[in-house]
């Protein structure tokens, strides 16, 4: 019960995040890290900084390996709005993130379990994982954000 | 021909990256990035930054875009010592990177032929692929820098 009172607070957060990423124009995905007492969270902003790598996952994980000087993340837990593209889910197998929590799937790009199961390809280590946590809040983000700039 | 020729000298120079990553103690994997005039190399630099995404791919992508302040490297040649993993494969495909040249194939971690297939998953960019140039140099620096740390 604490767990899911945690969960869905942290993911209210990566939620606030994701608005925060439709203002500057940015396709809304929010992302949070929590390690022990470190709560860290980031948006995607692949065009303001001209990166391609810069999806809110990305964004975090590194601020938190800055942060801590260690590119492994051990006992890390990750809150994503979206499920993680291929690029993520790699990024997030080498960071050795112990537990992923997304909101929408994403049904073209997701590699959790939607394009493809990457968290079952026998890489070196593997998250646990929970889905659909505001999923709902998560995909009407997404949705209006993409209607406004047709 | 030309664009053999080309293909090698960029590869030397990927390799040379390589063997200063391993210097430093990092996994000796190099990368370089061409577009147009702009030619740009990197390394493997994962501990030292204290970042699970700075693989040699990666480190390169981020440089081309802030060096031309767009997330996409249109028209863009990457090379790489070794056969990128999932998170370089998405990496690649977010850049839109036209032509990857890489070195040897990663039996257990390649994204490109030998785990997955992963330009071959139907998403939205797929680059023209060439393998195996330098294999065997890029191969022997992994094994060299693996055996002396065990």
């Amino acid at each position: 019960m604490r767990d899911d009172v945690d969960d869905r607070s942290l993911m209210f957060m990566a939620l606030k995040e994701a608005q925060e990423a439709a203002v500057k124009g940015e396709v809304p995905v929010g992302a949070v890290i929590v390690m022990g007492d470190l709560i860290l969270s980031g948006h995607n902003r692949v065009i303001m900084d001209a990166d391609p790598t810069a999806h809110a996952e990305v964004v975090v994980l590194r601020q938190a390996s800055r942060v801590t000087g260690n590119y492994r993340l051990l006992d890390a837990c990750l809150y994503v709005t979206l499920e993680p593209c291929i690029m993520c889910v790699g990024a997030i197998i080498h960071a050795r993130i112990r537990r992923l929590v997304y909101g929408a799937a994403d049904p073209r790009y997701g590699a959790v379990e939607s394009l493809l199961k990457g968290f079952e390809l026998g890489l070196n280590h593997r998250p646990e994982v929970v889905s659909g946590l505001f999923e709902d809040d998560a995909a009407r983000l997404l949705k209006t954000f993409f209607q406004e700039r047709r």
